[in-house]
Formats: C-alpha cells, sequence, structure tokens
C-alpha cells in the first residue's frame, strides 16, 4: 500500500484505526484532531492513557475497575450489602447505577457463557462468585445479563449454581422497551413480555 | 453528574468524548480497549501521540502536513511540476492522490470562503498562492474543491486571482456520482450533471 501521510502520522492514523468502532476515516479525524490539539493538551491526554493503564485496577471482590484496592462501590458505606446484582460487563454496572433504583454491591462475570467463543463457566469470575454467595447471607441475587440466548443459559447455569446458598434469585425484565410500539416489536420479544406480565 | 467511573477511568472517557465524532458510549468503549491494551502497546500509542505533536510540520511551499522541512510531494523528483491542484483541506489531497490520475504538485488553502463563518480570502493561503503560480510557470491549476456554495465561491475568486498567471484554470467536474440512480439524485446534482455533460 502506498502511504500518503508523513510517517507518524500515518503511525498514528494506524494506532487509532485499531480501536473498537473506529475505521481509517475516524482514525484519520482523530489524528488530525490529535495534530491541532495544543501540545500540553496532547500531553494531558498520553498522562490520562498512562494513569489509567498504570493505576486502575480490577477489585477482588467484584471485579470492577478502581483505582483503589478495593472498588468505590464494595468499599462505600452506603451500600446495601444484603442484595447482589451479577452483571456480565463492568460496564453493565453504569447502566445499573444509571436507574438509580439498585443499591447493593455486584460481581462482574466478565462475559456471558457462549460456547460458539470458546467461553465456558471456568472462563467466567464464577468460582469466587458461588464462594462470596455461600460465605455471605444475600436477601437477594439479581442476574441482570442480556435477554439473548447466551445470556438465557448463563443465567439458568447460575441460578442453578446459587440457589442452594440464596432464596430470592431473580432476573431482569424482558418486553417491549418503553415508547416501542406493539406493531414493531419482534415475536421473540413479544413472547417475553406476555410471559412477563404482571398484575396491575 | 454523579461519576461512575473510577478517577483516571473517568478523565480519560472525557478526554477521548472530545474527539470528533466520538460520543459519552464510544468514549467508554475506547478506554476499556486502552485499559485492556497491553502496556507497551499503550505506552506506544503515546508516543505516536508525541511523535505527531513535535515532528509534524506545514509545508511552507504547499501546507500539506510534512515530517520533513520540504513536504514529500514538493520534494518529489517524479511529480510534474508544471500541474497544480489547489484543495481546501490536507485530506484532500489524500482523495486526489487515490485516484493515480494526478502527479502534479498541491496547494491547500486550509478551508474555503465563507463568510457565514467569519471565513474570507484574508484567512486562507491564497496570498502566497497568487505568488506561487505568480512565480512558476503552470500548464494547468485544477481547483478541487467542494461543489457547496462555499466551495463554487472560492473557486470563482481563486480563477479571477490567477487567471492573468496561467492560460488554463479547470475545476473537477461535478455530476452524477458513479453508481447512482438518476431517479434518486437531487435536482440540483442533475443540473449540474446537466450542464457538465461531455461529448462521446
Amino acid at each position: 500500500m502506498i502511504t500518503y501521510y508523513a510517517k507518524p502520522l500515518a503511525k498514528l492514523i494506524n494506532k487509532l484505526s485499531g480501536f473498537p468502532g473506529v475505521g481509517s476515516k475516524s482514525a484519520q479525524r482523530m489524528a488530525f484532531y490529535i495534530l491541532n490539539l495544543p501540545t500540553e493538551e496532547a500531553q494531558a491526554l498520553c498522562e490520562a492513557i498512562i494513569d489509567v493503564k498504570q493505576n486502575i485496577k480490577e477489585c477482588p471482590i467484584c471485579h470492577n475497575f478502581s483505582s483503589n484496592e478495593i472498588c468505590e462501590i464494595c468499599s462505600a458505606a452506603n451500600r446495601e450489602r444484603d442484595k447482589l446484582c451479577i452483571v456480565a460487563e463492568v460496564k453493565d454496572i453504569i447502566s445499573m447505577e444509571k436507574t438509580n433504583e439498585f443499591h447493593g454491591v455486584y460481581h462482574v462475570l466478565g462475559g456471558v457463557i457462549d460456547p460458539f467463543n470458546k467461553k465456558g463457566p471456568d472462563n467466567l469470575n464464577i468460582k469466587d462468585l458461588v464462594e462470596r454467595v455461600s460465605k455471605n447471607t444475600f436477601e437477594e441475587v439479581i442476574i441482570a445479563v442480556n435477554p439473548t440466548v447466551e445470556g438465557d443459559t448463563t443465567a439458568l447455569y447460575l441460578s442453578g449454581l446459587l440457589k442452594n446458598f440464596v432464596k430470592k434469585i431473580t432476573r431482569i425484565g424482558s418486553g417491549l422497551p418503553v415508547g416501542a410500539d406493539m406493531d414493531y416489536v419482534d415475536q421473540a420479544t413479544m413472547t417475553k413480555a406476555l410471559r412477563g406480565r404482571r398484575e396491575m
């Protein structure tokens, strides 16, 4: 391939196009943006990158990202320690937190059971989840994974493992999203919505 | 606003969401990507950023980005020095180069005349363009700016300035893009296509 850019620029574009969701055009735009940044801003960007790499660790309790030994949620005084929410990824914690409805603690699995991508229970943070649930008294365990085939499998597997230790194991609801039109919703979602109907 | 992330992570997400075309979700994905990079890769990314900031300069002849004093195109031995292509932005050079049809040299204006955004001829690299064209013998000057109102204005303005020094001033063609369907093309484009018709 012919390179149309000066070498340092081509190298940066190449690095940026490795980012998720960033194609060559976006990488080009981003590189031009960096080129036009004030030098101290570019420096600050680098410092932020290095800072993240050096100071973000995995919380040994819940596997959330943390800048302290124990993450902010696990170490917070005002969380309800008898409610556990199991999520697949760290970013799912944010989705839960944004509802402002859950004030318990979390456990990040690091994915879901997905045989096609060679991800079994052994590749997830399940062993220490079982240990954690067996050693603590949780009033409720909420399984907050996506309503996909893999999510369903994972939820079923986990509930089987945990039901000896917790009385109440729930899974977040599935059905029509707020604002949706029944007319346009797919059949699987309609089925889920019907099965998940609640008395008024 | 509540921050859901550990501080270093929140800071990086904040910096990344300032990038063009990057919203908060993409910034989050990108930050997680950086977090999962091997340390040496993150280091290399920073080095690439600093390298660009330190070593990319503007070519004093054509205003292209360059890692040398004079840019690669201006200093190349095999370019046709009697053909000049005027473009608005550096990235437009890439579009031209990719055609593999033009082997002349360039002049980057740094934008187009755009009174609504307070960009007049004085804010563009026009003064040295006129000097360059008057001092060199160009067989042809191609104006390769977008077929927009601002582009049209700029092209008209430039052709007025340069016609005393060059015999042949052209502008890149405008009309139906390859693969387009006349049925779906807007009226302005159809008009341009009709006016730009060529004998077969």
